[in-house]
């Protein structure tokens, strides 16, 4: 019997999907149930058709807490839209006992209440049951996700772009003269799985533009990310790719003095050692590398003190799922790499 | 020690590099050399960089047999271009020894010399070393590819249009009334890794157009694979599609006598019966759901007399590589669905 | 002053869109009113950003009939639902006068009671005006449309088939043979402008899908464009393309005896004579050739006594706004051409 | 007759298509010749197939400038890769007399020598020549260019970036406390027609890159046409879009003093009073709405001291052959917008 059950809540979505893709080649996770409020009793694999044969039985209408029992490990992914997961968790908080919790919603991820308060109005900060939880930037607090039982999951644009300046900021932190902008270009699957004009495909196709232009709810999340103090400046904007998958980012800023090219891979080669999910590239990355895996591609260019990062991650891997699994192998004991170890199809 | 020692020669293509990807989700094999003779020394993830941390190793310049010696069971992959694999083998012949040998190109599909000479005229006709081979269409001739030593693994056009179309011959042969008219469609990395114009990206992206119009070698191969005899008539027409990956094919045929849809897809769940990688859908396939898979869908409909089967699978997949693994699985005893398991990314 | 003057009815849609941006360069055409009943009061532009600058006016709430008087032609342009078009008709068919009328949906396409109702359920059928309707293929009935008061302008993929097929159909009707079969490929335009989940950019990019198969409402519409007979049968199946613009059917079909390929072509290119939006191709046609345009491009194929035909046209252009205009301008007693000679912009 | 006789040289590339489809709709251009050294005697549609029907005659082996001499005005339009432009003009200017020329390459738009020798060192720097041609960014000099005889048209990506910047740095120049970011996105038919890896189908498709990081030969270009000094610090980082045409611009920069939204509206609505093809745009540009078009788009965001501006234009239309009509339209006298006022096809 394998060692850890795990129940998804918010079956439809993408997060669902993506999370049961993985979890087909995970080694020790068995899926106990999967959850929508909204199809129960409907193939799981009749919302995600790429997943027939592999869950075909039905959707539960609630979570069948009794079902975890039996394992060592027990997990609960909340793949529910930002304001359901906190009142998922008021209700059922009392059944959770041991059993682990990750939130892949925004409701948990911001420890400040007066940055929580202005970004998100509509979900109510509640300081106690925050508190319990760990932000899960797994390469940049992966001790404090192996000890936590509740992990907010990291927003998929902010963790690009934490990964990607995070190197920068440890080693020439007091070397920093500028704003560090953010640009970031994105998937249409960040939308979720939701029909909406914006999304509509004929709108989308072959099409390109920028939106919540210095107001995206991520720009908070990349500082507390990083650590920033608020002296130090950033932009951040994104903007639509017309494809489906995967981030990119690109990080400009400027140092007080020049940098060479070797010092700064240096820096990211260093930072990075060990973690086998962050390649250090000497070429730009792209989407292809990286889409449907939880890796997240990264290179640097330097020209005096004028720095540029680049990095690309999938929103749906390494930004949702792909780093959801990553922290529950952490809290698990496991190999972080444990079923994750998947390259992306390439050409695409 | 794994079991099965696993060479490729042709490594830069997009055969070798999809090979690579589905060898390392495979319990049992062990890639000992990639041979690239045009790029030897240089890293594998330099041509394909999408296995980046996967295979950095280099390039052989030949294929060192030596090396797969210590394996149970041996194979070799040639993903040359057409006329290059026939080569190879003459040269080589007396090194296999009992190491068997899956080929990807065209040299060894056709059985009829005639057909052969007509269709690839640019690659001579060696009866001897044909009759060794056996056609690889896994779903079609398991038992005659377990005892065989050398495969021709099928075209994917053809395998689509074959795996479409067999149950309907095999339970409707004597009542087919008419032509079978095979509408191919199909993305752009068909034609290889090579730039091309005809493979430009601004002109292709957004754009489709047919090809070889009732001229296309995969026309043979697929009556071939159906056995069909000169009475029964076909048409084959492939098209461009505006994507990389994926084959969708719609085959229209009449049959003499009306029947049901029901049916219709009894006859194509009987034939499949057992067949993990061929799943009958209610609805039409689609790209998404078999992209970097080796899943093939298959869906029917039927209007009185009319019948139409629509089939979709990943040219890189089950059209090459994919059936490729799957054959190897085949001729080692495996379960023939070791390391192939993987559903696809879905939303792409 | 320009001698016509033209109100859109359904504004805020693709086909109004697309109309608006044909008028242009329209040398002749003055729009006097473009009527949405859900965005009174909000600028054209708002709701068609690339017309911005062009038409940065008020949609108004209800046609203004007054402003048509003052031009020699008077044209209003429905570009309605399904359904809405024969009751806005209905309503105002009082107030219509020598005002002309064409309807881009499909509410008067089909002429017989029983085909209409079989097909179009929801849609009553009023013989009365019907009648009064010519369907309004353009290169098939030019004489009878410039006579006519009231258009039913044809489908998309219905022109498509239609004016694929009607060269073969004239020249070889009693050598046909076998089934018509229509292999339609389309882009997501054709959906309309509303969201939908079928039409979500995540599921359409780089997916290809079957719809209806064996019962789309367009079969019936070119069964009568093409004249038909119960006897000459037809299989017609539509597919879903990864871009937004543009129709490509492929037609296969036996003759009785074998033909060669210039006496096809010379059929094609004599029946098209003098008809400039039609293209005779000696390849096959593409998107990029007539995406944006009035444009159907259409080659031929043959092999003994099989016969394939390829015809590509733009499903909002030819296939809908751009035939109506050439309506428009045969109604007028105008170059059927009159501001429709426009290329489409190629590498897209 | 029309008065202006317009050649081009460099027929078989994406620029000569551009001309050819825009002269269609020009009221004023009569285009005496393509010059095609490749293909000679060849149907210029044969390279241009959605030109088909508008220029079905040969490619010129060589200008006949004869064929100009009846028209008022007579223009040259050399669409050749850069340093072959140069090479021709040494080779035929003594038989330009009156006739104008616009230059689409690099040759002659650096006007410092070591800037050019740094920027483009296999092309000679040709002081007197240089010194004759006007950098042709039309918004900018519209009255040089006027009464010039010959053009360097403007870099597509240096374009996009000037366009978007010279409002500001006209206004706030002083202001400006930190470095210009323009972070640029392309489509992929900037890189010309002929095939290469790097544009192959299959690598670009849904995938994304940065390339030339820090060092692309636009940068020099940019700071020329916005007249920056040495102190004023920029970097620029053009990205590969999975699309064809169309560039995107996202500028980012710090002020010394906090701005409001409506003043930099106000800056960017008064820099470019009456100049048709900039629109300054409420919500982010897009690129369907340029796509084809001569138009760019432009919008500002502002928060505090920080200001971003978006821009996109179309690479072939106003970043190419959309401003060299509009230029050579300035040089007769026309009215700037003949010819080119042709709103977008929207949804694409």
């Amino acid at each position: 019997m394998k060692t850890i059950g795990a129940a998804i809540v918010g079956g439809t979505g993408f997060g669902a999907g993506e999370l049961l893709r993985y979890f087909v080649s995970h080694p020790a996770v068995e899926v106990v149930s999967v959850v929508s409020s909204s199809s129960p009793g409907e193939r799981i694999s009749g919302s995600h058709p790429y997943l027939s044969s592999f869950y075909d039985r039905p959707f539960d209408a609630a979570l069948p807490f009794e079902r975890l029992e039996p394992y060592r490990e027990r997990f609960i992914f909340l793949a529910l839209p930002h304001g359901q997961s906190g009142l998922w968790l008021k209700e059922h908080r009392a059944k959770l006992g041991r059993t682990k919790l990750i939130d892949l919603s925004a409701d948990y991820r911001l420890s400040v209440q007066a940055v929580h308060e202005q970004t998100y109005p509509e979900v109510p900060f509640d300081g106690e049951i925050r508190s319990q939880f760990c932000y899960g930037l797994s390469e940049a607090a992966s001790e404090q996700i192996a000890r936590s039982h509740w992990i907010a999951n990291p927003g998929c644009l902010a963790t690009a772009c934490a990964l990607a300046a995070k190197p920068l900021l440890s080693a020439f932190s007091s070397e920093l003269s500028g704003t560090l902008c953010f640009d970031a270009k994105t998937g249409t699957s960040g939308a979720g799985r939701k029909a909406q004009d914006s999304m509509h495909h004929p709108t989308r196709h072959a099409n390109m533009e920028a939106y919540k232009v210095l107001c995206h709810r991520h720009e908070p999340e990349l500082r507390q990310a990083l650590g920033l103090s608020a002296a130090q400046r950033t932009m951040f904007v994104p903007h639509l790719l017309p494809c489906t998958r995967g981030i990119f980012v690109t990080v400009y800023t400027e140092l007080k003095s020049p940098q060479s090219a070797s010092d700064l891979l240096d820096c990211y080669q260093r930072f990075y050692q060990g973690k086998r999910f962050i390649r250090i590239r000497e070429t730009s990355p792209t989407l292809h590398d990286v889409v449907g895996t939880n890796f997240c591609d990264i290179a640097v260019a330097v020209r005096g003190t004028q720095v540029v990062v680049m990095c690309s991650l999938d929103n749906m891997g390494k930004g949702m799922a792909g780093q959801a699994i990553q922290n529950m192998n952490l809290m698990c004991g496991l190999d972080e790499t444990s079923g994750l170890l998947i390259p992306s199809v390439g050409p695409l």
